[in-house]
């Protein structure tokens, strides 16, 4: 395993259109994408873009609102009502031999790869095995962020 | 305010050392910083680099374990003792300009700017005011990162 890029940090919110507003009339944020459900994690997201060095695209806020109380998302915000940090997604080339790579260390993996917000195949890794942070490992999409 | 880049996000860990070798060791960190002690904010520190697009500098992680219990840093691990996403920090050009307009806005900036981990000044915004999230404003380094 090869550190990759922070894609993006994970925040949950009980109201994405508040917290795109937050984004946009708070912290000045001129970029962010259309909402959508994503049905494999119950959730309505969108992404905040940040600037990167030089010109560069920087590490997104991904702004996920549960679809459900009774999801995974949704019972998170049960302990944090107001939202917050909820995981940081790093990149990796190639996804299947990330997943055993982590395996391999004796870290959980929780379920099989799946596609993702950004359309490329990802998976949890349990935040107990982790340093205490839930973890998305995302393969990079091929044709740029 | 313009949003500005992602400086690094703040990890609370009961071990720097356990977390550093965790970061070297599975997730592949290859360019740890040496740790140091802030006094003004009571723990010891240090950074691991991830890479940004295009061989730029991308978002750090920020290690920081309590030099006392008492501390801030501290009292939050009391409540997650594996440690975890503590903050987010972003950049600014200037310092007290930022104050400013987050005051104006009527968000509560906690202190006056005081000099960071980067070496240059920074402060915190209250989580319940910033969607959650304890947010950290840096003034960008002059000299790069």
């Amino acid at each position: 395993m090869k550190l990759g890029r922070m894609n993006h940090i994970g925040v949950a919110t009980p109201d994405l259109d508040a917290s795109i507003a937050f984004y946009r009339d708070v912290m000045g944020a001129t970029d962010v994408t259309e909402p959508f459900i994503l049905e494999s994690q119950q959730v309505r997201v969108c992404f905040v873009n940040t600037p990167g060095e030089e010109g560069t695209v920087g590490t997104q806020v991904e702004l996920l609102e549960p679809t459900s109380q009774d999801s995974p998302v949704g019972k998170w915000l049960e302990n944090k009502p107001y939202g917050g940090q909820h995981h940081i997604c790093y990149e990796v080339p190639n996804i299947h031999k990330a997943k055993e790579e982590f395996e391999a260390m004796g870290k959980r993996v929780l379920g099989e790869p799946r596609i993702g917000a950004h359309g490329t195949p990802i998976f949890f890794v349990h935040p107990k095995d982790m340093n205490g942070i839930l973890t998305e490992i995302m393969e990079t999409p091929k044709e740029g962020h």
